[in-house]
């Protein structure tokens, strides 16, 4: 099953103190231009894989969603998801995102952030949420861009001139690369752009936009330590729907 | 207009001299992948936007496309395009990419290769190839990979291991990027994956496969010195259609 991370007690005390742990999807810096790419969610049904705290489940719903399903690894997460509402219309579930089912048809909307690059075996759940999904349905996720992933020495080089430049290595050869974020050895899957793209388009869907995130002029000049990252993207953002 | 780098003499002379030049499509590494993009040629009328040598119009004809048009900047290049063939159903045409114009609905194939990274005006392009394609048409072009293009001192760097990296900087800043490779001063227009496919898809064209080439093994066993491109793709390949 996948590294479930989230469960080490360091790296859970590290995730719960981050922005996006503590502001929900307003402190995530990326939020903005994901939703952007949602569709109107009036009256969805929408499975969140990887909902962690439950931030967009519960914001889905007071968007209109009819009835929000999130699944996650992490027994601690949905422990705290749950704690945070009492609506019936939200569910919660343990999942491993490697094995996990879903009843067919009976989603307008899946969601998924920062969670695939985690997942190994990214057919398999193309398959489940393809099938999951009613025709025209959309799926719309982030993860973390491969340009950020692909390093065997993840990390800034500072040029001569003072230029931060990223390292990129590896780029095209796919697989498990290890990280110390938060914890030591946190595994994440490398893979391609052209792969997750080409994955979608196999599995039935038309991709409709393709987002390598940045911050904007104006999140940097709020947070100037953001402006390393229009060197290279850290996060993907891709939508795309159930051809039929 | 464009800058037409290729009637510079000394970049003519060096380009002259490079595999793709001398052997033709065979002697491009990124050939064998690009040619599975393509659909069956039989009976299609094609454009192909940057001809040079004219080796892939030729090809084409060989296939059983219905007529080629090759089109390019270089007078150079089409004049010995011209003498490669007495071929009636080849033609080929002065035209800088930045203002061309075609006969609308008159193609069922639009095709390029390593040109389009020279254009500054894609939208306006593509515009034009949309409107010059049959509804279902396909637009398959090759550009040198947006990894490869944004930094702004493109060549490896030698890691105290010995490992080599591509220092990427500068990918979300999109716009000329000026290199020196077989001239001085030869201008770029460095854009993001992401640009390219949003503005297919803006355009009225869904895409059928994303490809970052980079050598495979029995490529590398063959030609040793192309191991490093597996560590950053050096060309990005697209496949899309026409929706309608």
């Amino acid at each position: 099953m996948t590294q479930n991370i989230y469960d080490n007690p360091a790296f859970f005390a590290g995730y719960s103190q981050l922005g996006r742990s503590i502001n929900g999807l307003d402190g995530a810096a990326e939020w903005p231009a994901l939703r952007a790419m949602l569709p109107d969610l009036r009256g969805l049904g929408i499975v969140d894989l990887g909902c962690g705290f439950g931030w967009f489940c519960r914001w889905a719903r007071q968007l209109g969603a009819s009835h929000v399903l999130g699944l996650d690894v992490s027994e601690k997460m949905l422990e705290r998801a749950r704690a945070e509402t009492s609506d019936a219309a939200i569910r919660y579930a343990r999942a491993d995102l490697e094995r996990f089912d879903l009843p067919a048809g009976s989603f307008g909307l899946a969601y998924s952030s920062l969670a695939l690059h985690y997942i190994e075996h990214l057919d398999r759940l193309l398959t489940t949420v393809r099938d999951a999904l009613v025709p025209g349905g959309h799926l719309v996720f982030s993860v973390e861009h491969p340009i950020y992933t692909a390093p065997a020495n993840p990390g800034w080089t500072v040029e001569a001139d003072g230029r931060r430049t990223w390292p990129v290595d590896g780029y095209l050869v796919e697989g498990p690369r290890s990280t110390d974020w938060l914890a030591k050895g946190v595994i994440k899957q490398h893979r391609t752009m052209g792969h997750y793209l080409n994955a979608l388009l196999r599995h039935g869907f038309a991709l409709e936009h393709v987002e390598e995130w940045g911050p904007d002029e104006a999140q940097i000049a709020a947070r100037p330590e953001l402006a390393d990252e229009r060197q290279r993207p850290p996060f993907l953002l891709v939508a795309a729907r159930r051809k039929d």
